[in-house]
């Protein structure tokens, strides 16, 4: 335990939760007691004995990822100083500055990250957009003590700087570094892990139900995006936060990014310096309880006139606010907004009024933030590293789109989907998760009325494929495979059990880089296996591919899906054939030898391939086969192969007997 | 084929769909034309050709079903006399009755479903409650063609009595017999089969996109329920709808029986004459004409005037209708009602204005019902048979309920968790699913502010359960096997990737006997088995499930799940001990033998006892152990197992050799 500890000279600590805003500090002395920008090593050694002792398990689990300091050399890279920033160790020191004080800490922080994200703008701009909200929650609220949750990744990253993280941001996505995420394993102060979005709402009700019953007084904060709010799971918990009615507090990050391109036609809402003073006086603690004191009086008086009332309330403000306002109320939450989310006095002044209240239920807080909102330096420099700054790009993989040359999968798939098209002129494809590969935009593009990018509705995507295929069209459902894990129970129940044939194509199959476990997609082989009536099969390289995009679009019967991985393909000299379909369940010999086989699944048969290289020199005969399918097994195939000879299926050794017909298929 | 045709005298088609509408029938000579009472059993037999014809897949899968044709004396059992009933063998013969008529027509179905359903008081309000819709619906609408779609089972048996079903509904949910939810095995009518709700709207609006790119012109209808508007699926799909902007009908069946106990003594909506009249307004051509032309002009006029033209006319019919309404519009659903869903006139004449419009993007109908609305002598009959008709009671499981003096594993868990909780004061509990087993009510009367039933919203349960945890309780999350499905991906991402202490209780695992697929509990073994940190048990009997609650309460630092069937436990005399953790990842043995070894895992167990039994009198020693575990597997047991034993798991026969150290677990 100790040792870990060592190893983690940046434990990530609030020092100060009983005494929260009670150490006052003026400008001048935090300049000598704070550690200055050459100082900044000895952040984490200063506080080491208090981080092992408040949260041992945390910086035991931290300590084990990050094994290295960064080089000094690396932290201070040509950039714009940073007096303030490099005051603030934790959030706590944020309290006393003045407002001017902290939009010149937002000014830093956008210097900050746009120098660390310089070369994944769209990162860089989900970031940029939420610097002063950030600032004005971490300015208002008590971290750690109060939760505060976040949807998006993305948008932690000014959280994670103000968290003690901030010698560690280079080292985001690295092997031992930072995650790209919140993860209660790396800091106190992320309360629950960001993972798939759509979340944080669920597990903030969840503690502010915690709190009540605990008797404490804690605020629960939660931010969402607008990508957010296309996901079911939000309004199950918007819904149910409505009716358990527990304090809590959810800030809608609305970054005005429109979710499908049609929508950017219709108005936006504007902010104005109306809706500025509005959304305070609606904030404010006299006109809501005002309103808590007319609803109690209503509900005795009886029914119409609950109504009536609660009606005149909504509509009162709801003509004010903008479209979208009275969804959150119908759920239940009472909406403040919209809030311009670069203006720091109006953040703090609402966030302080709702805070200092504590019977109101849940409040939603509609906060605009723009993805372009940058300092003029900071524009420049990203402008140039990024030419197609005005178009909504997305940054799916970041280490495919930094080597563009390659051809991925992805490409593969497209390609094959076009030529497909061309036989099956009723092929529409639906394709669902947090984010569009780029690969896809061209099938985007070509199929026009025929492709439905439904974002983050993965369960809406498998039963409105089902319905496509009900209606006569042929559809292929793209989604990710630790996406498609949201749509489980519509997989099972509105196909495969009505056998209804949708052709599932599962991208990112398997590890997924330095995208790490968020995206991992490494359970869709078993979970689709157990369904009686899904073909399960997976291709080994970009011919098989094609082969299987031909083999589903030819199975028009029943349920199929194919997964394969993220990133290139075997062959750089790939020649695009057109697909020949598969005979269903059979396998393939690739390499005949007698000793030993080696049976692969997917990507793995080329591993298989190149221990079969390796162990030819050595003098040992392997046969390598490629299983092709899953499912239904090639039983025959695996006698074949279970004749005289040793199986090594993954990493598991089977001694075969004459009589045994079992396989067993793994898969990373 | 024939003979599987021939097997099936009630081949359901629709005969006419060439010339729907223009058949002229009056009363008397329908008399004469159709099959009276007596003739009833000639049905099927007069169609037989074009039901092999038109569709003669589904006549195959639906003929394997029906192998019996019910005995006539158990169809005309006492009854009123149903004269229009007899009449109508499929919708089309709905068409040219008056509404006095379709008034008689409704009244003889509610007391035919009375007679049908008398046993299964619960089932029968909710089929009851939709009569005069689901006429209405056959009345105007043309199906086959138009799509009709269901969320809820129960809503569809007035919809299976009118198309062409009557004959087999005594033998619902029986072997061979029809089953309780849509199926579009069962009959063309049925464009989609119901299951786990919520599903309608998504696979609607897959058809009614399907149709457009077809260039069709029919109708899509789905009919979703109150109980149906808790899960995520429904918002996502109507947002998708409200984006895609093509034609299709939501009807909200708004039973008016309330989702949550305390919502009670809120405000219900109030049907008047005067919503009556607004209703036909809002819903008439030409105010929808009006309003598509004022957004066509405003949307070129520009911005502003857009979103106040857009609020106007939001609000000018908010302000009339019932809170909810806005709901829908910003989900981009044009919203009607409310409508009184008793009402034959209303119903009729909204959907046909709205079927009469040919452009008009998705509309949502808001249409009241009540559970209690029935004829003077239905009434009478179901009092006399449900003396607590006023109480909510929800018949989870017919067959349990009706053996009330037998106990259940569902009870021993009520039990042995108000046991743990004298232990663990900080023990909440959270459920999630369709129904509540008429077990927990004492849970959520004991807990009650620690149960929380939030309803088919099973991706928030899971993630709030995570924040439960968080906050520093102790959460059990009681799903059913098949609703866990619909919340993979939180189990994945909320609770077992960051190692979040969530205990599952999995409830109605594997066959569910009379309940069928739809309510299957298949797949949880292998779907929780694969995740990392999960601790996956099952209890073999009653006092193992008493402690794996034990166990799984003083887990505090991963994730558990156990599972346990539905149904009766094991002993008659069972007496409740204290619950003793289990240690993890231990199995045991419960008979030595020395021939042949049978491990079993869960409620297998108990068969392998019987087989055991049975092959001792043979002279066969059988050694019987009980995994407990499925991960962590107890290998060092199967090793034991497999020392000089054939073992057999499951169906599967295996060999072991000295050094096979790999077992297979398997389970229904």
């Amino acid at each position: 335990m100790g040792s870990a500890v060592a190893q983690c000279p940046h434990g990530i600590t609030s020092h100060s939760t009983g005494n929260l805003g009670q150490k006052k500090l003026g400008y001048s002395s935090r300049c000598s007691k704070f550690p200055c920008q050459l100082d900044f090593a000895r952040f984490g050694l200063l506080h080491q004995g208090s981080s092992a002792a408040s949260s041992s398990d945390h910086s035991t689990e931290f300590g084990r990822r990050i094994n290295a300091v960064p080089d000094m050399d690396d932290m201070f890279w040509d950039k714009v100083p940073t007096p303030l920033l490099d005051m603030v160790e934790n959030p706590i020191h944020l309290k006393n500055l003045s407002v001017q004080e902290l939009k010149e800490l937002a000014s830093e922080i956008r210097s900050e990250l746009s120098c660390i994200m310089s070369e994944k703008p769209n990162s860089l701009k989900a970031s940029l957009a939420v610097v002063e909200l950030t600032i004005a929650i971490h300015h208002v609220f008590h971290a750690p003590v109060d939760k505060i949750l976040w949807d998006v990744g993305e948008q932690t990253y000014a959280h994670k700087i103000l968290t003690g993280r901030r010698a560690l941001m280079r080292m985001m996505r690295q092997k031992n570094g930072l995650s790209s995420f919140t993860s209660r394993f790396e800091s106190e102060y992320d309360s629950f892990g960001t993972g798939h979005g759509c979340n944080s709402v669920s597990a903030g009700l969840g503690m502010a139900i915690a709190r009540d019953i605990k008797g404490k007084r804690d605020r629960v904060v939660t931010v969402i995006s607008n990508a957010t709010t296309l996901a079911g799971q939000v309004y199950e918990a918007m819904s149910n936060a409505g009716y358990l009615d527990s304090n809590m507090i959810v800030i809608l990050n609305d970054s005005r990014r429109s979710l499908h391109p049609k929508i950017e036609q219709e108005p936006k809402t504007s902010i104005t310096a109306l809706s500025s003073t509005l959304i305070k006086i609606q904030s404010s603690k006299s006109f809501r309880k005002f309103r808590e004191a007319a609803k109690g009086i209503t509900k005795r008086i009886g029914r119409g006139m609950h109504e009536l009332a609660a009606k005149f309330d909504e509509y009162a403000r709801g003509m004010i606010g903008p479209q979208g306002s009275t969804l959150f109320e119908e759920l239940g939450l009472y909406y403040i907004g919209p809030v311009d989310g670069h203006n720091l006095e109006d953040l703090i002044c609402v966030l302080q009024q709702v805070s200092s209240l504590d019977s109101m239920g849940p409040v939603l807080i509609h906060v605009i933030t723009e993805d372009n909102h940058q300092d003029a330096e900071c524009n420049e420099k990203i402008e140039a590293d990024n030419p197609q700054e005005g178009m909504i790009t997305i940054s799916y993989d970041d280490s495919v789109s930094s080597s563009v040359q390659t051809r991925t999968y992805s490409d593969c798939l497209v390609d094959s989907l076009l030529m497909e098209a061309e036989k099956h002129k009723d092929i529409v494809l639906v394709h669902a998760g947090m984010e569009m590969e780029p690969s896809f935009q061209v099938l985007q593009e070509t199929f026009a009325d025929r492709f439905f990018d439904v974002g983050m509705a993965e369960q809406h995507a498998v039963t409105f494929s089902a319905g496509l295929s009900r209606g006569g069209l042929r559809p292929f459902c793209i989604i990710p495979s630790t996406f498609l894990q949201r749509a489980y129970d519509q997989v099972v129940h509105d196909v495969d059990r009505q056998k209804i044939p949708v052709r599932f194509v599962i991208t990112s199959a398997g590890l997924v880089g330095n995208s790490g476990p968020v995206y991992c997609g490494a359970f869709d082989v078993t979970f689709m296996s157990c369904l009686p009536n899904m073909i399960v099969m997976a291709p080994s390289d970009e011919d098989e591919l094609v082969d299987m995009v031909a083999t589903a679009a030819q199975i028009d019967d029943r349920p199929v899906c194919f997964r394969y991985p993220r990133g290139a393909i075997v062959r750089t000299d790939h020649f695009m054939h057109p697909g020949i379909p598969l005979e269903i369940g059979k396998g393939r010999v690739l390499v005949e030898g007698k000793e030993v086989a080696l049976l692969g699944y997917g990507a793995m048969v080329q591993n298989c391939l190149k221990a079969q290289a390796l162990l030819s020199r050595l003098g040992i005969e392997v046969t390598v086969a490629d299983a092709r399918f899953c499912k239904p097994l090639d039983t025959e195939l695996l006698t074949l192969l279970c004749e005289n000879r040793k199986i090594y299926s993954g990493g598991q050794l089977y001694y075969p007997t004459a009589t045994s017909k079992t396989g067993c298929l793994r898969n990373n």
